[in-house]
């Protein structure tokens, strides 16, 4: 049995990167690109070009699509919704579970079967053991073709609702914004010591965050229990800390706003008779609802 | 040359744990709080208990303290400090950098040679591998003990200036604050979908975050260098993405605020001219003066 034909639309960075992957692992690979100097590098590893976006989904069982977001999918892939039929379409541009949910009702409303993914790599890692690339939609369309889409990275198959994929992806690139966020601020509070380099700092943080990171498979069992969480810090020796951070971050010229705000919302809780930290408690609090 | 004398005081869970940690590694130990009762288990395993904290600083050449805060520190040794001439005091309380030079120059000021010091690991993991603590204060103390101290984890000496591994340490406490907040965010989106767990969603998360870290150096290193930045996204593109994570938030029934500024702050970026992303750019907006 061959390799099965792929289709790639969109040639941005991660596009490439995709397409470049499924050529290395023998996949006949067909591209297309709005603007189509895009593709030279991939025709010269051996892609077709195809040119119009319907001769690209015809040319193959299985079209992956990747743009920056899902009013251009809509655009690119709405004058070729006839081509559809009998098809597999895999979303993997970034967007909400609202809009991947829209994006399988079109699909299928054509006739095409469809996946929604999330790639969780930059293009430089796609294809490595680093990278995964989340799907939901109907299982047996991600059965159909999970060994293809082993070519991008490892492949999570997370459920038949076709949001789930986008929402453990923005979700998952949530956690990383924030946690970048989080960094950032450390190394301007680091760096406005003049003995400190940045580089010196990063050295402590990086296996600082990686061990700590340990923790969460603890708190999440936490979140998941009905039972008393087995985690939990007191809220004075959590407080004490966050001031600490606030205070030495403005002695430091570093704005503390985010650590004034937390101390402010323990403050409250401690009004309010709490008096231990849990994983529950903070991710409850974190409902809009609550 | 038999093991060095030291001395904890304050035993609280990390106190115990550090006292734990000198007994096992052979040092003549000895221990006060200011609740007896702290003692007995240390005792039962060959500590030995001070009545007063002037005897506790008399028994050792050595001595460590570890309390809730520097008010608590001060308070405790404020009565013994005529027994510190001569003696070494390393402060392993929580605080900020300028009250570790306050403490600094009072130590001295009775003649005592004054270590500061940050414990990056929780009571549980000192003396493991994963534990580290930070020294700062004069370099001859620090060569004169380092030996002694890495019975309590790898010892990690950044300079002259007291204060340095206080800023240093609430510094890598600010970014784990930071991370865990982002994760209990990311559970919240994560665990509104009913195929959902917080156990199923953190398997992701926690190589995702791991192997994201491991740009932080490549990060540092555009911070430190006056060249143009090697890594940089498009500010179009972030933005697209903070807004995609507001928006699923919102839809999940998750608090969006964190997002919804981060949004904010970069469109005024885009409107201002700015068109990447980059890390040296991200340190110095955090700069208060800027």
């Amino acid at each position: 049995m061959g390799n099965t034909a792929v289709t790639v639309i969109g040639l941005g960075e991660m596009g490439r990167a995709l397409a470049g992957a499924l050529i290395t692992a023998g996949h006949p690979t067909t591209v297309w690109n709005r603007s189509a100097a895009k593709a030279d590098e991939l025709v010269a590893h051996g892609a077709l070009r195809a040119a119009t976006v319907e001769e690209a989904v015809l040319a193959s069982p299985l079209t992956l699509v990747c743009l920056l977001d899902y009013g251009a999918s809509d655009a690119v892939l709405r004058p070729a919704a006839g081509a559809l039929r009998g098809r597999t379409l895999v979303n993997l541009t970034n967007g909400t579970p609202a809009q991947a949910r829209e994006a399988e009702a079109w699909a299928t409303g054509h006739g095409a079967s469809y996946l929604d993914g999330g790639i969780m790599a930059v293009p430089s890692t796609v294809a490595s053991s680093q990278a995964f690339v989340l799907y939901s939609g109907q299982k047996r369309h991600f059965d159909a073709h999970e060994e293809t889409l082993k070519a991008l990275g490892a492949a999570k198959y997370l459920g038949a609702d076709a949001g789930i994929a986008a929402l453990y992806d923005l979700a998952l690139l949530s956690a990383m914004s924030v946690m970048f966020d989080g960094f950032f601020h450390s190394v301007a509070m680091a760096t406005s010591h003049t003995e400190s380099s940045a580089a010196g700092f990063t050295e402590l943080l990086v296996p600082w965050l990686t061990n700590m990171a340990q923790v969460m498979p603890a708190f999440a069992a936490d979140v998941d229990s009905d039972a008393e969480p087995v985690l939990g810090q007191g809220l004075d020796v959590v407080l004490a800390s966050v001031r600490n951070m606030a205070q030495a971050s403005r002695d430091a010229g570093v704005r503390a706003d985010y650590f004034e705000q937390s101390a402010a919302a323990l403050e409250k809780q401690l009004a309010e008779g709490l008096s231990t930290y849990t994983a529950p408690d903070a991710v409850r609090r974190l409902r809009a609802s609550d």
